[in-house]
């Protein structure tokens, strides 16, 4: 479908339960980590390192892991296409060692897609701030939130319409939309950095420190890290290994 | 008024046209320009700089920013308080050499005090992507850009406290609330960071790079700029004079 | 004494065995960990704590640290003037959180300070890589080192002079000056910043990441340490007590 | 030559003129500043720009780096080795937006190469702080700064060995050492940065600011600013034609 053809479609309001995370290219094995922890001890002979099969070295990338000698870690670049509603873009972007650029609200005119949640999503927290956990919501719970989330972004969005056709900027008008909004952004990260984001956006047994995160950025962030263990599967063994403390 | 008394309050829909910057504390003057740049020919003696009187070195800040050596204008702390709505944050969050905190979705039952222009805000864009200019837009459009915005927002707390009181969490009920709802932050930053921030997020005459921003964004701006120039007014000086280039 | 007496007598070889940490300036106390933490559930009430007395609140810094809330630790800052020898300040700029202003070969003839190690400093490795740890060296050992570092130390001297006598640019005379040579900067960090440099570059008992720094830089790192303490109390023991990991 | 060969004859002393550049890998084209800016008008149709050929482009990117939009341009990552003396890495690891690992006078035996300058570097400094130039040296002068430079490292060199001899540790012979000393590093950067390097580490005519780099780290700007124009000739152009400011 050309871009063309998107935008006519683009007035009918969808809704999603899911999130986005594509590869769009990468520069990052675990042979990275290997030349650029040597080049400490062997100087320039480190570079008969690069290429090689990391496999045989999988010890010095427990060690770096587990010891957090976490530079040699940073030769290394990914970069996702994330399509997420703005309020897990706006956690997302407190990251800082990290490259991103977004779809405007100021250059385009936005699409009608928001984010729901799923049946799977659990709605009801429990317990005290700093030790949350979250249960179930009942059928009429998810019933209710989903109906009045609709109904909420049907308005703002009937109304940004309106704003729209009055001749007023998109700027201006955006101001009505809701943070389950969906938007696209490209970020780019090394795998220091992206350890440090999946230690913090994923919740998982056996984590050093435990983490509390939204589910909606750990939908993002698990799919970030099966991408990541694919193409460093030595690496995240040892971030695995060593409670998946970013070193 | 109490904490207390403001939740009392706080179910009562606010609209308000301004943004509030305050500054909480600053570690940031002339001199410290004086000496950070000092030690690189005087070594320890630049010690005998701090705290002293900069404006007879104001040749030297001048030099400082005409010729882009920016790192003396670090060694400064500015915090400040914002309170601006979401669509500002996110452009704002965007600057990473700088640190934040803010009020929460997840942790807190948000209040409903809502952005809408005012009647100075030029509500109509001209030009094309790249060199748009914004023009005065009529009571008719002003009219019903606030009418509509405040129509979704209203619609949008309702349905906020609504899934709330279903017992739904915080997090999945704030979906439904527009970027025009403020939010509070802080924000420390040093003195480059923020010339870097008010060329980017101000638009002048003079400036060398001529910027667009959002006016939203530009309104912190101004209010940033008026503390920093009081708080650093040689170093503002020369900020404008070098055509409000960070250096 | 003036910075002319100083140059007067700068030709005169000195030999030193210690470091010189000062606190320039700072903008740091325990408080400001509370409003920056607080802004998060209490938004602009948070404002009430700005100065406030930070000691009952000590249970929330301790959170803080232990669960590895890092950011209400960045609203803080603190200058440091050093003086150090090169290989002191070639380890501590990989820290890249930081500002610096540094001393410079280019822009000054530099001044004839080297450091020596005190008879204290442990001389001798053993262990392997990734386990080293240091004992004492013999008389012999430290006599023998002191005077040949004394010895390579007056001839590159010597020889600095003799180039710039020459009419030889000062940053090609200095390439025959030895790393030991002292150099004087500026740094200035935040708390989160200050805890990571101390995690790294100081060797405890109790620390959960055991590291293995060069004791030179550690001596810097101790003083600064002590300063940090004095002005952030309760954050230091925050600190000590969660195993000496940056949050 | 294997590294153990390489370690028998690596008591002999060399002396270079020059420095080594090597691109280790890259993930860096032009098209990769059009999909990153494309998305803030287009959303997710700009992963339709991914690989495509960016030369129907250029204008985008002249308009990108002009206007100093400059974070499309960090979705890139170039790894160099490089090798050179000290003093050059000290200036260079002032840039903070950057990955680095370096050799270690603590976990290795350095090597005995140094750096002298070679017939064609200018020698003598005219001019006064803020405005220095470089003239040519007379032969005089050459030889004297050449034979007391190999004077410095021989002895220096000499004393190292014997220091360690004495079983004495690496890292505390290594006090001795010539900031003229030769070391290895990898650097890990993106395209923005890179720009940013060499704008202040060159020094050409046409530069909307003008910078006066030492000329040793000019030489590995040049190196590194080859291999930039081939990976990403149109960025290059732009960059050019826009005065050499990083976007």
């Amino acid at each position: 479908m050309s871009a063309d053809a998107n935008q006519d479609l683009s007035k009918e309001i969808v809704f999603k339960d899911y999130v986005t995370v594509e590869l769009v290219k990468s520069s990052a094995s675990d042979s990275d980590v290997i030349w650029a922890a040597r080049v400490s001890t062997a100087g320039e002979n480190s570079l008969d390192e690069v290429g090689t099969d990391a496999s045989r070295s999988e010890g010095l990338i427990n060690y770096l892991a587990r010891e957090r000698h976490g530079s040699p870690f940073e030769h290394t670049s990914m970069t996702f296409f994330i399509s997420a509603p703005i309020f897990v873009f706006r956690e997302f972007m407190r990251h800082r060692i990290a490259s991103y650029n977004e779809e405007s609200g100021r250059y385009r005119e936005l699409r009608p897609v928001f984010y729901v949640p799923s049946k799977e999503r659990k709605l009801v927290q429990v317990g005290k701030p700093g030790s949350y956990s979250f249960i179930d919501g009942t059928d009429e719970q998810y019933e209710l939130t989903v109906r009045l989330i609709k109904e909420s972004c049907t308005l703002a969005y009937k109304n940004y319409q309106e704003i729209l056709e009055a001749g007023v900027a998109r700027e201006v008008a955006r101001a009505v939309l809701p943070v389950t909004l969906y938007s696209s952004m490209y970020v780019t990260m090394n795998a220091r950095a992206l350890m440090n984001f999946l230690s913090l956006r994923t919740s998982r047994e056996g984590s050093h420190f435990p983490s509390y995160p939204q589910r909606e950025i750990e939908m993002v962030a698990e799919k970030m890290e099966a991408i990541f263990e694919e193409l460093m599967p030595i690496t995240y063994g040892a971030f695995q290994k060593s409670g998946r403390i970013a070193p």
